[in-house]
C-alpha cells in the first residue's frame, strides 16, 4: 500500500555555540550552530527526518522557505516520489514562481536540502536500511533516475554516469566488508578554531594524537603572524608525517590568497580550503595554478551552491579536493551528480562536515562514494568535528579516527525530542534562560 | 541635524499577471509579478522607498529576509550610513551569522537589494535629486567609497575604478543635456511573451512600430518549430533593419543552446539571452564562442547574483552584453562595481527591466552609466516592458522609444498607497476577490 505524506513540520533549532567560540573562523566570528529541522510523516505513521545546517540568525528565513516548499510535498506518496525522483527534484527546484528567488542557490536550495533529506530518510527507513546501504544496493539505473542532469550534460551524460556506476559494481562487496570492519578515514577540525587560545589548541591536539588522529585542520586568515604561530605550533605538535590542512573560510581576494598561503607553505599544508569567494571559479583556478609548484592543493565546496558550480570548478581545474556538503546541495540527488562528475574528472571527494548533523549525514554519502563510485581511498578523508553529536538518536561512531558505517535505518539525522524542544528559537528553555527570562 | 532611521516596514505585494500570461517564458510559465516593498522612515519624517522584484510564490520568504536585515538598519542615521557606505554594505552582506545562507546570493541578496534601494531613495530625496543626478553629481572618490571591492580586485582595483570615473568627467555636461533632451534608447519586450498568440503578437508589434519602436525581443525555448514561426513572423513585421533579440530564459543545456540558436540564426538576432543556467560561466563562454561566427552575441545578467559572477563572465568572454538588474544585485553599490568592470572589459551594458518597478529603478543606473562611465550609446539600450507602471507615483516616461530622465527626487519606486493595499498578499482586496472571498 502506498504511503502518503500527510504532514511536514519544521523547527528553528539553535545551539549557543558562539559563547565558547566553537566553530569560529575568519568570516563567521560568532556562529550559533543551528538547523532548520524537518519532520515528515506518512499516513502509515512512518516518519522521515531531515535538516539543513545554518549558523544562527537567518534560520527563520530557511524555515519560511521550507514552509513554502511543503505544499509540493504533502499529499504525495513516497512511491510516487521515488518512482520519478528526478521529476520530483525538478518540481521543487524549478517551480515556475519560486525558482526566481534562487534558482538552486542560497536559502531556497538549503530548504530543498532539508526537505529532500527527510524524504531520503523516509525512503531508507521504509526499506529498513541505513541510507548508504540503500544507495549501495540500488540498481545503477535507478540511482541515475534520481539525478537531474539539466545543465551538466556538457560535462557528464547519463550514459557516462551509468557506465561509472556499472564499472564500480566490481569489488563492491569487498569494499562493503572493508568499511564495516575498518570504517572510512576521517580528519579533525576540532583542535584549532580561530577563537581558541594556543593553550587550548595544544591540549586538544595532544588529546587528538592520543586518540589516533593523524590529519588536522587549522583555521587561518584573520592575521598572518597569528597564522604563522599557530601553524608552526601545530606542525610541531603533530610532527612531519601527519597531515595538516589550512582553511581560510573565504577571507581573501585572489592575489592576497596566493601571497598569504605562500608564507605558510613551509608548514606543508596539504590544501588551502576556501581561499576566496565560493563563487569565484576562475579565482580558484588562478590560486590552484599558483600554489601547485608549492605542493599545496585547493579545496572548496561547503558553500558551492549547486552542481553547475561544481561542474565548472572541475572543468577549470579550480580545485584539487571536492568538498561536498549534505545540506548546501539539493540533498542526495544533487550530491550523486557531483560525486559522479568528480570521479570523471579524477578529483578526490573529501566531504565537509561538522556543524549540527553534517557528520551524521555526509558519512552516508562518502561511504557510497567509496563503495559504488570511486573505489579508492587515495587522498580521501571525511571531516570530523566533535560537537553536538549528543543531540542525535544515532550519532556518528568514530573508531581510531575512522567513521564506522551507521547501522540504524535512515539518514541518521533524527534528533532527540528533548534537544529539539530545549533549543527551539526563541521559545526553547535554553534561549529563554540566556535571555534572562 | 542627522536623520535617524526609526522604522522599516515591508509588504508582500503581488499582481495576478499569470491570468493573462504577461511575463510568461520558457521557465516561468505562470508568473504573478510581485515585489517585497520596503518603506523606511526617519525621525524627521523623511521616507525612503525600495523594492525587490519576485514572481509570486516565495515573496513571503524575501519579506522574512528583509525583516531579518531590518535590525541592521533601524537606529542608524542616513549620514552614518553614507559616510561609510562600503562598510554598511559589508555589514548587511557579511553578517557573521546570516552570510551562511547566502553569501550574497538568492533570497538574502534580493532582500539586501530591497533595503539598500530604500536607503538610496532616502539619500536622493534628502538631496532633492533624482538618483541618477545624485550619482552624476557625486565626487568620484565618494562614488568609489560606496563599492565593496572584496573579491574583484583581481579584475578591477579601486585606482582603476577611480581613473575610469575621473576620465569620464570630460563631456559630462553635454551628455546630461543630451539625455534630458533625447532620453536613453530602449527596446521592447512587451510584444512577444511566450504565452501570447500569433495574432496578439502581430497586433502588439504593429502598435509598437507605430509608436516608434525599432528594437524587439521575443521569448523562445519551449518548442523549436514554434520559435521558428514566431521569429519569422516578427522579423517579417519589423523588416530587415530593425533589431531582433531572442531570450530563452535558461531553457537549454550548453550543446542544445548552440544547436537551437543556430536554427534561428537566419532571423538575425543580435543576441541570445540566458541560453542556459545563469551560474554557468564556462557554458556561456562555450556558447559565445560557437555563436560568434553567426554574428549572434550572448546576453545575460538578470539572474547573475553578484559582482563576483559578473567579474568571471567578463574575464571568460562569456557574454557580449551585460544585463544588470536593479534588484538582483546588492542595489546601486554593487551595480556601480559591475558598470565599472563592464567598462574596463569593453562590454556594453543593456539593463534588464520589466516586472514591477524594474524600469523605474534601472533607468537611473543606465543614465549614470552613459553620463559618468561609458560615454557611449554603441550597442546599448535598456529593456522596456509596458506593464504595471500605473502603480507608481513617478512612473517611467517613454518618448519615441527612449527613457526620459526622471525629474522627481529619489529612486522612482514609491508605489501608490492604494495599489499596495489592494495587492497585498493574501489579504488585499484583489486577492480576496480572486479567492472568491
Amino acid at each position: 500500500m502506498p504511503q502518503k505524506i500527510i504532514r511536514l513540520t519544521v523547527s528553528d533549532v539553535r545551539f549557543p555555540t558562539s559563547l565558547e567560540q566553537h566553530g569560529s573562523d575568519a568570516m563567521h566570528t560568532d556562529p550559533d550552530y543551528s538547523v532548520a529541522y524537518v519532520v515528515i510523516e506518512t499516513d502509515q505513521g512512518m516518519p522521515g527526518y531531515g535538516l539543513t545546517f545554518t549558523v544562527g540568525r537567518g534560520t527563520e528565513i530557511v524555515v519560511c522557505a521550507v514552509e513554502a516548499l511543503s505544499a509540493l510535498v504533502v499529499g504525495k506518496s513516497l512511491e510516487e516520489i521515488v518512482s520519478d525522483f528526478r521529476g520530483f527534484y525538478r518540481l521543487l527546484t524549478s517551480d515556475g514562481q519560486m525558482r526566481w528567488i534562487g534558482p538552486e542557490k542560497g536559502v531556497i536550495q538549503l530548504a530543498t536540502a532539508a526537505v529532500l533529506n527527510a524524504v531520503w530518510d523516509l525512503w531508507a527507513r521504509s526499506e529498513g536500511k541505513p541510507l548508504w546501504k540503500l544507495l549501495v544496493d540500488m540498481d545503477p539505473r535507478k540511482l541515475i533516475s534520481c539525478i537531474d542532469f539539466r545543465y551538466i550534460t556538457d560535462a557528464l551524460t547519463e550514459q557516462e554516469a551509468l557506465d561509472i556506476l556499472v564499472k564500480a559494481q566490481m569489488g563492491k562487496q569487498q569494499r562493503v566488508d572493508q568499511m564495516l570492519k575498518e570504517g572510512y578515514p576521517a580528519y579533525t577540525t576540532s583542535c584549532a578554531w580561530l577563537g581558541y587560545s594556543d593553550q587550548l589548541l595544544k591540549q586538544l591536539c595532544t588529546d587528538a594524537l592520543n586518540d589516533g588522529w593523524t590529519k588536522f585542520k587549522v583555521k587561518v586568515g584573520a592575521d598572518l603572524e597569528d597564522d604563522i604561530r599557530r601553524c608552526s605550533l601545530i606542525r610541531q605538535m603533530i610532527g612531519p608525517n601527519n597531515t595538516l590542512m589550512i582553511d581560510a573560510n573565504q577571507r581573501w581576494d585572489v592575489g592576497e590568497a596566493i601571497t598569504w598561503v605562500t608564507r605558510l607553505a613551509e608548514y606543508k599544508p596539504l590544501w588551502i580550503e576556501e581561499p576566496t569567494s565560493p563563487d569565484d571559479i576562475l579565482g580558484h583556478a588562478a590560486i590552484s595554478k599558483a600554489l601547485a609548484p608549492l605542493g599545496i592543493g585547493v579545496a572548496t565546496g561547503e558553500q558551492c551552491h549547486n552542481r553547475v558550480m561544481f561542474k565548472q570548478f572541475l572543468q577549470a581545474s579550480a580545485l584539487q579536493f571536492v568538498q561536498i556538503d549534505s545540506c548546501r546541495l539539493g540533498s542526495v540527488n544533487e550530491n550523486l551528480a557531483v560525486l559522479l562528475m568528480a570521479h570523471k574528472f579524477k578529483v578526490p571527494v573529501c566531504p565537509h562536515a561538522g556543524g549540527v548533523g553534517l557528520c551524521e549525514l555526509v558519512q552516508h554519502l562518502i561511504l557510497f562514494d567509496y563503495i559504488s563510485v570511486s573505489a579508492s581511498l587515495d587522498n580521501r578523508m571525511c571531516e570530523f568535528v566533535d560537537h553536538l553529536h549528543e543531540h542525535f538518536k544515532s550519532p556518528v561512531v568514530i573508531q581510531n579516527a575512522h567513521y564506522m558505517p551507521p547501522k540504524d535505518p535512515g539518514y541518521s539525522c533524527e534528533m532527540l525530542q528533548s534537544s529539539v524542544q530545549r533549543h527551539q528559537y526563541p521559545q526553547g528553555q535554553v534561549w529563554k534562560k540566556l535571555q534572562g527570562q
